[in-house]
């Protein structure tokens, strides 16, 4: 069974890739990346969602960005909007996805696998330079460069499978593919028992999203 | 005065890259990664050549890569060899220069920089691709891609000023730029008290080094 490593931060998009992965016939190896979030509640949800979702292992990963200053994500001084704003979002934390699948990256090394697993999404979050295809393409030239496997020959890939999608449509996958969606965290800045804030950017994708699909009742 | 951040593991070839930033006109900040390394007598050498060079900050990250099984320099049932090994050293770290790099660049980017600077060499680590310039000039695609900065136009600039040295003229290098290079650490699997194995791949090219290049005595 081939491998995965998927990036599991503990919100939908993340968990309905984990799922993906499985359907696709990957063994899923979640790795979830404590970086002193805001949104820590993330990474306990997370650990469920991985059992939940049959994962063959998951490993936290902790890593102290307080460096990264200006990011409503990493810096306590700077506030997570609460309103739309516009351009690159205060939300964005520099260069975290080069950071979050570089560490993916060496792990599925490790493992002998080459295939890693991503839920950016270049639709709700065009802000963001991090969450587009092109670079995906950039970071797996770079992997093919910059590893054993790839000076080996073996391609690093990225896959993306929600790049294209709204989030209606994540959540309507999610939804058919087994996530438990009730126990994933979407929200910046929820309240220390995980309650969401419901207006920050992240709440607001995802209330719409709620208010378009329906969610069976269990 | 243009930033620039500077990879800092506390060995020669960093140190004296710290030494080149300044003598460039950068104003240096450099960023040492605690990553449970056999060697980490070199992060408290770390601290102090950042001191001795005028280094304008320094930061150490903290970050447990005890996952990625199979390097003799993070995994404790990996010995270091202390012989000659051809092909891709066990004391590769997979995917270590991508993560480090990921690391400085979101740094840079909250610094308001795009400058790093790196100690890799492909004289004599060729064994490693991730020291090889085709890996910097992919980083450097993917850092455009992938952050606020090159969105907005502003490229990443990967230095790497020892590339195509070798290790004597790196050390003739640190002597005169003013590395205190006996403070510098080399070996991959130091006692405790920083004492060099005397035997690892690196402690041989010091020694080679070493006994080419004469020190001046203070």
């Amino acid at each position: 069974m081939t491998k995965a490593v998927v990036l599991l931060s503990g919100g939908l998009d993340s968990a309905t890739c984990l799922a993906w992965a499985r359907r696709e016939g990957f063994e899923g190896h979640a790795l979830t990346v404590d970086y002193g979030q805001r949104h820590a509640i993330e990474i306990a949800r997370a650990a469920e969602i991985a059992r939940a979702l049959g994962a063959a292992s998951h490993r936290v990963v902790a890593i102290d960005l307080s460096h990264l200053a200006g990011s409503a994500l990493t810096d306590p001084r700077v506030e997570v909007p609460k309103v739309p704003t516009e351009g690159i979002p205060v939300t964005y934390v520099p260069a975290r996805n080069a950071l979050f699948l570089a560490l993916a990256l060496g792990w599925a090394e490790s493992l002998g696998s080459q295939d890693l697993v991503v839920g950016v999404n270049a639709v709700d979050y065009s802000g963001y330079p991090d969450c587009r295809p092109s670079f995906l393409r950039a970071f797996e030239a770079m992997a093919r460069e910059g590893t054993k496997a790839g000076a080996e020959g073996r391609a690093c890939r990225v896959h993306a499978p929600l790049v294209d999608l709204k989030k209606s449509e994540i959540l309507r996958r999610a939804i058919a593919w087994g996530v438990p969606v009730d126990r994933t965290v979407s929200c910046y800045d929820p309240a220390p028992d995980g309650t969401a804030c419901e207006s920050c950017d992240a709440c607001r994708l995802r209330a719409a999203a709620l208010a378009e699909v329906e969610i069976p009742r269990p």
